[in-house]
């Protein structure tokens, strides 16, 4: 093991200018590249900030330089030398106007081939990527993503700071609860039989702060839920996780907005313009078809349930005619050439994954219509879809008839897919908002039971609160707010009920029982007994932020060591086998015939 | 539910001063106390900040004087008000030099009757204090303990940043290490029979990250040990974890004690000399009879071995010439009156809890010596005795004689418990200091194989790594260092095997087949394959450092919601039991009957 005595680094590789020229230097870092050239030796020696380039001439030292021509890739080394300028300067390199003329070097540790390159663009696995993740997050991509990582992390825990907002750190290991989704479940050693639950989030923790006079809390945390993996989802997730006390909606919005906007002044160097536009829930539907959209293209919804509700197409006119349904359009602008045949087959079945029944279309030509629907409507009301749709020559209008929810979730969709084959999103676009006034309830699909569409301590808008006991629930509107980003939840929040009585009306209302709202969540009613701040809060999915602020595809390029879509971790084999003995302790028994 | 409409807060109620006379203020806060006096009502109104005192007067506003009468302690209110100065100013109080004079008054949420007060010195259980945790942390010592914590937190991070540390957050669920304590395990719902572990350090993910170029590392992250729970233990814990690239031990314990100088700057305003002292692992042990040693007291250890070998009395002549075996004592000066029979007794029993046979002692007195041991030595014996320990009347020699291990830990015991008994410590006193060298083994009582001190990453000094494959390993060094402050750890670390060969010989040395290693390390091992750079760190026990930086007495004081010491949260009753059919879906079983 060879140790760095007189060598340790002076300076960082990525970090040497002209200004440097002269200086006797020390640099330890990694062999990126070597080559032999003109009876010299080049090596490009990296490490976190950069590249430099390093000369062995065997003038300058013989020793080193019979050293250098033995160096391969990915050696560790630590190398003394001056800074020399660069005769052949390289401009797509940082310190490409130097290089330096090695004058000492030691080999701190050597490197067998990499089974994967240390470059961006190595197209291998991901799962080989995730298996050598000590190697993978040597590329630069990784590398900056880590650091901006990092840095956003400082900037949110510096704003937050200046605004009054403690850091306090919740607990990991907690009781486990019944709502929202799967929870990862502990067993207790000491408790036989009872098992703590990792936290979903820290909802009734932070809730509980306020109540206890912590005024302003925020923790950049982890949380926990055993989803069955999606592109964009892990096992543990990080939050960035907000609560404030004496606030409404407005102050929580603008507190945050405030924090996003500075996060991308101090990254990107855009100036978010402030405040954030606001759109209600119900808006953002008819709009967009979607509660989070993506708002850099237009292409907006438009209801024609009136102009066909008469119409000889059935599939049309029962749609305009029942409850909760309707037809609905959208006008992709020069569209009619840009899907063939099986494009439109393409855009079909993706809008019948979002249960749509199937997809009317007309496109528009300078001779008329083309469309297989054309047969059903006169001249006027096509005429009158047309105005309606501002549809010209060159326009493709796509249609969704059905109940409002597979309406705006297939053309929302549908919406989105145009646009990406069609090319109209501004990839440089940062569009920030807030929509609001979020539905306080949903139906839920399997059981037809109202649950509560955000978490039951949301609270109804003020005129909304007396109706917490009428039939139907479905238009209580609650005080919830999310952030959208580029079409993605940045983040959501609400105001909190912060009162018992209210509190109580609402787990009535999610058909819990006095009893069950005791057993699970009878500490926070008890403590809404003391005096309780008024209080709302956020959390913004870090990882998700960080996906967007980094341009990634996705969240485990912004994850240090992610899990796979099997949950299982490349790298380390996680999970695996207990030691002998420990089930006993743990009281649990491993009981695979269940599965079958 | 009452909204906060134009009764926002514009003031903390701590925070209003002299300046702000004439001002029309908001207050928003809880009643920590209410009285009737001259036909006003005097409100203590109390939030984050501190308190400030309200009177409602019928003459200025009626309505608000009526409602002020029925207000309640820990009533949640919103009050506006003119700033005015106090006839008869409170020194004692922040905001004692003015008062607010009651223009409007809301009440935004009332309050039973709390179970605790809401005062430090309320003399409640732990466990009801924690039941009631959401009103125990209104406390004002339990407030300032949390603040403390978060700007603990901030000035770590920022700290660490300017430094080049990157804050990297490494996973939860990982593999289960068979390494140090128990863990606490997770069963995988998608991987049936196997099990995720929540770490007990992300020791190895550090490292990783260090192989994988990060350069520089840190995290303050929760740690988990199913160990048995001890005042100073909880389940999970926090840490302050750092890691870095080519550096030494010494680069490791500077950066890391002008951070710890830099928070007693900042949170104490005491400015720590530094560079902080070091000492060896073996001089504190043979000093102070400890490896953490509180050195705000001398009455260090005296080897008195050579001295009583040929001496008549037969404890101690074994002891002086026995192997690993010794004789020392320690001068509790002007000690021999301030114990009785009785406190005697109790220091001997004390000795005796850290396996000490007994204790031996000496009174000095003005007529002589005191002892019961007296009998065995010449007078000359005793002489020499008096004079290397330097005793004078009034003085109280404590002796013991055992293996080097026992006479350690009960000498450094008793020591401690004399100092107290005795009242020499200075509690305003912030001793700090680093223990360096540890020994790289020690051997495990029960198996009596080696094992490591730290962990098997531990790096041997440079001149003990050829001495790894030697029988005895007892003496092996390591390049281990702890942070201690007033006789606690505060933190330690290591600089890192950064060599694949000697990481396997450490391995080998400690009776881990290769087979083993790799299965439970051999992604360390095959990330060591492809270039590793020395690498170093260090990890801080933030619970325990906040506890030292509050004063408090144990770390339940610096934590919000802390585990009772069966790892019950008395006020959520974690740990609990799952949902139905949940443990199917995880492949378990609780078993119940291999307990008994």
């Amino acid at each position: 093991m060879e140790t760095l005595k007189g060598l340790k680094r002076t300076h960082y590789c990525g970090d040497l200018r002209m200004d440097n020229v002269g200086q006797e230097v020390i640099l330890n870092g990694w062999v990126q590249k070597k080559r032999n050239l003109g009876g010299l030796v080049f090596v490009d020696l990296r490490d976190i900030r950069g590249i430099s380039q390093i000369i062995f001439d065997a003038d300058v030292n013989k020793d080193a330089f019979e050293k250098a021509e033995k160096l391969g890739s990915e050696y560790v080394i630590a190398v003394k030398g001056i800074v020399r300028e660069r005769q052949s300067k390289n401009p797509n390199m940082a310190t490409g106007d130097i290089e330096i003329s090695a004058t000492e070097l030691r080999v701190l540790s050597k490197s067998q081939t990499p089974p994967i390159y240390i470059k961006d663009d190595d197209n291998v696995s991901e799962d080989k990527r995730l298996k050598y993740r000590f190697l993978d997050l040597r590329k630069p991509s990784m590398q900056n993503n880590l650091i901006m990582r990092s840095k956003v992390a400082q900037i949110v825990r510096q704003y937050l700071s200046e605004n009054n907002f403690l850091e306090i750190e919740t607990p990991f290991l907690i009781k486990p609860s019944p709502e929202g989704a799967r929870d990862y479940l502990v067993p207790s050693r000491v408790n036989p039989g009872k098992f703590y639950a990792l936290p979903q989030s820290p909802q009734l923790f932070k809730q509980i702060l306020m109540v206890s006079g912590m005024d302003r809390y925020f923790q950049i945390v982890k949380c926990f839920r055993d989803e069955d993996l999606r592109a964009d989802r892990q096992p543990e997730f990080t939050q960035i996780d907000c609560e404030m006390s004496f606030v409404d909606e407005n102050d929580v919005m603008t507190m945050m907005e405030n924090m996003i906007g500075r996060i991308f002044k101090e990254i990107h160097n855009i100036d978010i313009q402030l405040p954030l536009k606001r759109m209600t829930y119900k808006e953002a539907m008819d709009r967009f078809g979607s509660d989070k959209p993506d708002t850099r293209f237009a292409m907006e919804l438009t209801d024609l349930s009136d102009l066909v509700k008469d119409c000889g197409f059935g599939v049309f006119s029962s749609a305009a005619n029942a409850a909760n349904s309707s037809v609905r359009a959208i006008n992709a602008i020069g569209g009619a050439d840009a899907f063939s045949k099986k494009g439109m087959k393409k855009l079909e079945e993706h809008a019948k994954t979002y249960k749509a029944k199937g997809l009317a279309w007309i496109k528009v030509t300078e001779e008329g219509i083309d469309s297989p629907i054309a047969k059903f409507f006169t001249e006027d009301e096509i005429k009158a879809i047309l105005d309606r749709m501002d549809a010209k020559a060159g326009d493709l209008i796509l249609f969704v008839a059905d109940k409002n929810k597979v309406v705006y979730d297939a053309l929302g969709q549908l919406r989105l897919e145009v646009a990406r084959k069609m090319d109209l999103i501004d990839k440089n676009k940062y569009n920030l908002l807030w929509v609001t006034e979020f539905p306080l309830f949903e139906e839920d699909e399997e059981t037809g039971r109202m649950i509560a569409m955000h978490h039951p301590f949301t609270c109804p808008l003020d005129e909304d609160i007396d109706k917490l006991d009428q039939e139907d629930k479905t238009q209580l509107r609650a005080k919830a707010y999310d952030m959208v980003l580029n079409g993605y939840e940045l983040g959501g929040g609400s105001v909190r009920i912060s009162d018992e009585e209210v509190q109580e009306k609402m787990f009535k209302a999610l058909g819990m029982s006095q009893e069950t709202a005791n057993d699970k969540f009878g500490y926070l009613l008890e403590a809404f007994k003391y005096g309780v701040p008024p209080h709302a809060g956020l959390a913004f999915g870090f990882d998700r932020l960080m996906m967007l602020l980094t341009g990634a595809d996705n969240i485990r390029e912004v994850i240090a060591f992610p899990k796979n879509q099997n949950a299982i971790c490349p790298m380390t084999n996680a999970p695996g086998l207990p030691e002998e003995g420990q089930l006993e302790e743990l009281s649990i028994k491993v009981d695979l015939e269940e599965q079958e």
